[in-house]
């Protein structure tokens, strides 16, 4: 039988196909199995893909024959074999199985083959991940990770970590997660963009990229408490310049899904035709034009409100590519958003919304740059101007047009994976029902 | 005089080089200006590099010329100019100014070329970060992040982004920030590896990368109550395949930034060639060897105790390299870790030491992979068993053996600047005595 340490000469499953006509060692878990009477199937999985693993009765030694039947679901196990082409399985190879080694065999496995509710699994998420829905989602979401990183790294960008600790509570606290930070109030960050525009002020182009909070009491299907956010910045660089970056960004993520996740987005059952259109230049309306097609759309709407969920979804649907909308009234968006020039009652403000009712999964803006106007923006939004005093030395000192957006990864991830609820998309999901596990 | 909107035509400093003999347009800031009446020299940064600008008379418009007096330290201007080869400047390039935009005159900047204290600098950070030294750090900083990622990334492993709120106070509340979830008691993590471990059985090498918390009342320069831990985890993976993973995981970091960084690490004026030694193997010691250094230093050590940060110093003062020690006394080890078959006494745990005074960058160990005998160890350590049922259903359904570890960044970026505190290696840093900006 196979030695207890064999699993330091495994291959992964992920690399077999360069072991055709070889023998070798596999170290995963149990999946499923059924038998023929004279022939086993062990569908082993291993955390890379999932292999059917062939014991023939007078092939292999009769214990290893025999191990089949205390092999529980989920049990962990060393299986050593020849690697065969097999075309009819999903994966195009198996193993004739010669020799194997239980590691441990396991209780019996409450995840079943019945369909089981959500709470269940989300109860039992830290298992509920071995399965093939959340393998395919989270390795979705790895790579859509890798494609923002390796979008703005290669493009000049320095990352900027930001504080998840913030003293003042910009917007007000009710939406904010609050702790005792040595006798003084801290709370959790809600974005890292002022931070990062001071930091574009040293580097030129910057972007934080981490967990973010939210405590809002709201349990629609794309809401979190704890969720990740990137948010470039860039010095010099006024909306049109950010339309660009963020058509350019959301393509890249998306066409690097498509290259490098066909197996994850098939078994998701994903239709990739509205994903492969998904390339620049992107539609861009101005928000009048989309109350236009509200409105057009018998839906009963005023201008100078904000959009609702079902609002963006209507209007997302006129298109077969993410939208921009931008030019949003002023009195709806953030004090920090530069006027338009043109009409001071808007704000040089864009939002992407991804097709197929996925909604907004982009928010940015021009920021304003000018002293005396932020001071009177915080006095509008009845902001405590002394909390502000550094965000204001960014225009004292060397003050320039800026730009930026911040992208939310748990709804591009839903999106793209084509998954009904942002729970979903990330590993322990949090949301105002759910801390555990 | 250049238009307003002439950056869109901008070249940034770093590819200058690629313009020799072109005029180009550059967009920054200025950081230092002098004259000699009939030549002006502006040295411009733009976030990338700085660059020495020459305004002479005759040679560009009056008005060019004449905006000298008016640029302020830290104004933003667009410069416009022919790049010439100067091999005298660090940069190997200089400008030679044929028009000039001022964006904005900053008001008379508050960091001067006179000692600030760290106060009056950690309280101005945001404009701080503009300057030499932060600029080389930080961009180090970058690069490290981006070397931890690739070197996981490259090699198969699945980021897992695991929760910051956690439900349990799983050993003691004194270090953990605590704040109100919905009624419930939620606290900031203080690692991911129990998700990650979850996960590992799912995907069979994850790491998991965010931000980390630590309620210490400690004052010092090793010391922040945020900072970023990355904690890859394997399965099928033992002391020995930890130790080998560490060894080359942070011989990637330490090349790359060397590859990566050589301007930056000039700026900081660091000796590289202890650096330039960082390859596998590493030597690697046991507690008790580490012990018989100590006390052949004549350090006053107890068999038993863990390592302060002198005893570090002395330890890997021994070695031109980092050193492994492994195998430390179970008791001052965390529950979670494998016994030594050969010695129960003794965990299967391994920290990474830094050379040159940096202590310990990184704590591992193999994790107990019984049931039982991770039972035991809850009660020994007067555990909640009700907050780890889900931690030990890895344990029920397929345990594997298996091993990860965690690298503080801050510390590692520290260690290959050579900072004395670490809370000059974060954008924002948050001690016990800072909350802003």
């Amino acid at each position: 039988m196979l030695d207890e340490k064999a699993y330091k000469q495994r291959v992964y499953i992920e690399e077999i196909h360069q072991h055709v006509g070889e023998e070798v060692i596999l170290a995963g878990w149990l999946s499923n199995k059924r038998s023929s009477g004279k022939i086993h199937f062990l569908l082993v999985r291993d955390g890379t893909n999932t292999i059917q693993c062939v014991v023939v009765k007078g092939e292999c030694p009769d214990e290893v024959f025999e191990a089949y039947n205390q092999l529980s679901l989920e049990s962990s196990l060393l299986v050593k074999g020849l690697v065969k082409e097999d075309r009819r399985s999903p994966l195009g190879y198996e193993l004739l199985v010669t020799d194997l080694r239980i590691i441990h065999r396991a209780e019996e496995y409450p995840i079943g083959k019945k369909e089981h509710g959500i709470d269940f699994l989300l109860d039992h998420r830290h298992l509920w991940l071995r399965h093939r829905r959340p393998f395919a989602v989270l390795r979705i979401r790895h790579q859509v990770v890798k494609a923002i990183r390796d979008f703005f790294n290669s493009r000049g960008f320095v990352l900027v970590d930001t504080p998840i600790f913030t003293p003042a509570a910009c917007e007000g606290t009710t939406t904010l997660f609050e702790t005792d930070y040595f006798g003084e109030k801290a709370y959790l960050t809600q974005s890292g963009q002022l931070y990062a525009e001071a930091a574009a002020m040293a580097f030129g182009k910057v972007y934080c990229f981490g967990g973010t909070f939210r405590a809002e009491k709201s349990k629609t299907r794309r809401h979190l408490t704890e969720f990740w956010m990137v948010e470039p910045e860039v010095a010099y660089a006024d909306l049109d310049d950010n339309m660009k970056l963020a058509e350019d960004f959301v393509s890249h993520i998306v066409q690097h899904v498509l290259e490098n996740c066909q197996m994850e987005l098939n078994m998701l059952e994903r239709d990739t035709s509205r994903l492969e259109k998904v390339s620049p230049p992107f539609p861009r309306i101005t928000y009048d034009e989309a109350v236009q097609i509200l409105h057009d759309n018998q839906i009963d709407f005023q201008w100078g409100d904000d959009f609702g969920g079902t609002d963006e979804t209507v209007i997302s649907n006129q298109f077969d590519k993410p939208v921009i909308v931008h030019r949003y009234p002023a009195a709806v968006k953030a004090f920090y958003m530069k006027r338009d020039p043109q009409n001071p009652d808007l704000a040089l403000a864009m939002d992407v919304l991804a097709p197929e009712g996925y909604g907004e999964i982009i928010g940015g803006s021009q920021r304003e740059d000018d002293y005396d106007t932020l001071v009177q923006r915080l006095e509008e939004h009845n902001l405590p101007r002394e909390a502000f005093e550094w965000y204001l030395d960014l225009r004292r000192y060397g003050s320039v047009p800026h730009s930026g957006f911040g992208l939310g990864v748990e709804r591009t991830v839903a999106w793209i994976c084509g998954t009904h609820h942002v729970r979903e998309t990330i590993p322990f999901p949090r949301t105002i029902y759910r801390l555990t596990p």
